[in-house]
């Protein structure tokens, strides 16, 4: 690792002589909120040196080319949504806030193409590309205040996947400040391109690490004109998660598949005060079909409905998408609200490899002395969010006890052909945990990327790969 | 450029102690299909010095790592269907043919993927989804010979582009051997991925310079049961290219557009010895659309018929698939049986761009002294096939307009913001192109790119990048 410089009172000035003085942010307070992310946990929390929020690329490459020249870190930070803390400068130094370049440039309805600054937030692009008969098929969980940038920088993935991809499938270009201050685009318009390394691929996903994303090119797809949500209960894990592959068999391709244990459906249902379905003992699929044609849909629906019951559904109801998502989606605010402190794991399995790692979660749970981890998410495409509640464990017992739990949870699922995050991202909190799991040779590549990109470590610092 | 060195007497014999003395070609005569590919420009042909057949990854590692000891060029190769000549010794060295890799592994109807070997025919790939009721959505036009590792390495493009995407879109993950002679995996059967940067999407796309693809994960989707072509003749570019966005807008995402200009739909008429309609004055689109119910399909030609009247077209017909695909891939033959001698274009524009690319084509046709050009491709993703036609021009005259010809080219391509190639690739032939027209910091990218993976620069040298 470089040693980094301080940000000195002449850098500050140099960085308001940029971007304007009351665009540079000095003072403890009023950066507190630049601090973190939605990571809660004290460890990852630290304010930063100074904040400043640029208007253009140009103004993002002038203060990027002064922290490369003083040797200053650089952290890009969208709306702080992110559950990695890769936006928090824990290296110190500049963090640069997008949020005033929060304009949609473009809407191309021949091309099919959104030209957006970093700043919009994800529900804005969602908003407007509907207002033109479009979709823009990016769908975190955290849409309503993410920005489109960030999205991009973790390549966000969120609840459309299984049908559309994740922002990697969203994004045919981006707009880039490198880490040596050169601005550069990446893609584009062309819906095709064989001119050499996908450095477009390369930026999606990089977290911050290989430059600043001051623009990006989104994909439009055709909007689906209706949509129909069914809520499958079924008695267990194994009956309810076997059912993906056979709907994917039969030629469907719902826009989404979510499943809720029944540990994550009982917390939700007290969270909210609203009796859910089978909350005695059901485990939910939830499955939404979208297209043009409604008798489509009724007779996917109708199909769904069939395999489900013959896969032992308890129950199989056309369910009230406002009701259905407002469950779905509380579940992490409802084990927050029983336990402040909790970690959510992001694992993600081949797909029929779900019911083994969610069985054995719940083993390991009860082996570290009935530790409450609930487990729901994206049933389509095998990412699981186990939340492991500390509720009423003392300090010294939960950070003594996690870090093994977690340890046995993420050899078992390499040993199932896993990975240990599957949209949330490396960040800093899994930057050990990637060097620890992933293939020395891939490390080893990826730090060698990190250098071609960025040969005095400035961007990000500390995230994704330790340099 | 290293200084590399020549294949030894001695390097041979380790050659055919790791793969075994029958699978080691010295002899001039049986290495002469390993001196090209599809381009048969004697400009682009060379002789290997070795040509090695190895059965598995480990083999490969051994030498690749023999190779990489030796400072020797390693150029690995599919089946030579390429038209960049990427696949061509011109550092001399060892060609690794990936001819005996030609298994599929494991065909995971529960988790919807294919593993294979990267000799694998695309035919084959295809055959074998089918068969168990699925769709591998690549679908290059030299699908029937080319290999599934050449499609990865090139990220294939092809016919069902605009609704599946490129090969990069049907790779999940791939075994690589690196060019120091590690073997490692990037994805495989997770569905999502966030752990750190995209290796695999680097790899894809790479033309073999970035390491051997030894295994690849490939996507498998559900199979639509049923298909309609429509022949839309325009009596101009145009009106033709047009329909294009008003397809989309209209919510229909058909699985092809292609097109072809009227100069080529004449040349492919004389060449077949078949009247093609409206081959006077027409300009075709083809559209495909495929889908489980046939009814929507009806409603959806339908509708395209209906955009298309609109839009001018003099007649639009029902299809015989056979019939109008048959004329559609004579497009090369029958040009290459007017004028043996003729440069393929691969230029990609924004889609609705493509009349002025094509008519600025025709322009400079004229400009250069009558040289034919003729245009078809894929309208959908707005990739255009020009070739250019030697006829009866000399050797010198030929020499010497052709790259001022191009140069106007890919400057009103790059004006346009377009690139100068869709999906055939930068291999050997274009590198100087690239360097010409990519913005220098992405070159520069590229470069440290290929340093990071490659040290030693034994990987395929001289393609995609010069170091």
């Amino acid at each position: 690792m470089p040693k980094y410089n301080a940000v000195t009172d002449s850098v500050r000035k140099e960085l308001q002589e940029i971007v304007g003085a009351k665009y540079v942010l000095s003072d403890a307070e009023r950066m507190e909120p630049y601090s973190h992310d939605e990571v809660t946990d004290p460890k990852y929390v630290k304010l930063p040196e100074v904040v400043v929020f640029p208007e253009n690329a140009k103004e993002i490459a002038a203060i990027v080319t002064l922290a490369n020249r003083e040797m200053i870190p650089i952290v890009p930070r969208g709306a702080g949504t992110g559950l990695a803390s890769g936006a928090v400068p824990f290296k110190g130094g500049i963090v640069v806030s997008l949020e005033r370049m929060n304009k949609i440039l473009e809407i191309d309805t021949e091309t099919m193409f959104m030209v957006v600054e970093p700043g919009v937030t994800t529900a804005e692009v969602q908003k407007a590309a509907n207002e033109r008969g479009f979709l823009y098929a990016g769908d975190p969980c955290s849409g309503d205040s993410s920005f489109i940038g960030g999205n991009v920088a973790t390549n966000a993935g969120g609840n459309k996947a299984i049908r559309y991809g994740t922002t990697r499938q969203q994004v045919n270009g981006v707009e880039l400040v490198t880490p040596e201050g050169d601005i550069v685009t990446f893609g584009g318009k062309c819906k095709k391109d064989a001119t050499g390394y996908s450095l477009l691929n390369l930026v999606i996903g990089s977290e911050g690490t290989l430059g600043i994303i001051t623009k990006a090119y989104l994909k439009l797809v055709a909007l689906p004109e209706n949509a129909m949500d069914l809520l499958a209960v079924f008695p267990d894990l194994k009956s309810a998660i076997d059912i993906v592959p056979k709907i994917n068999a039969a030629g469907i391709t719902p826009t989404t598949i979510e499943f809720m244990d029944n540990e994550a459906i009982k917390t939700v249902e007290v969270f909210l005060s609203e009796k859910l379905p089978h909350s005695d003992k059901g485990y939910y699929i939830i499955v939404t079909v979208e297209g043009d044609n409604e008798e489509t849909l009724e007779d996917q629906c109708g199909l769904i409905d069939d395999l489900c019951t013959q896969n032992g559904a308890l129950e199989v109801l056309v369910a009230d998408p406002v009701k259905i998502w407002k469950a779905r989606k509380a579940y992490a605010e409802a084990d927050r609200a029983r336990s402040l402190i909790f970690s959510m794991e992001d694992i993600v399995v081949p797909v029929n490899q779900i019911p083994q790692a969610v069985e054995k979660i719940a083993e390991l749970g009860k082996k570290y002395g009935n530790i409450a981890i609930h487990c729901a998410g994206h049933a389509g495409d095998g990412n699981i969010h186990a939340n492991i509640l500390k509720d009423h464990m003392s300090e010294d017992e939960w950070h003594q006890k996690l870090p093994a739990l977690q340890g046995e949870i993420y050899q078992m699922v390499y040993e199932l052909g896993g990975k240990l995050s599957g949209e949330h991202g490396i960040g800093y909190k899994r930057v050990k945990l990637l060097e620890e799991y992933a293939d020395p040779t891939e490390i080893k590549l990826m730090r060698n990327i990190k250098k071609a990109f960025d040969p005095n470590l400035i961007m990000n610092p500390g995230k994704v790969i330790e340099v």
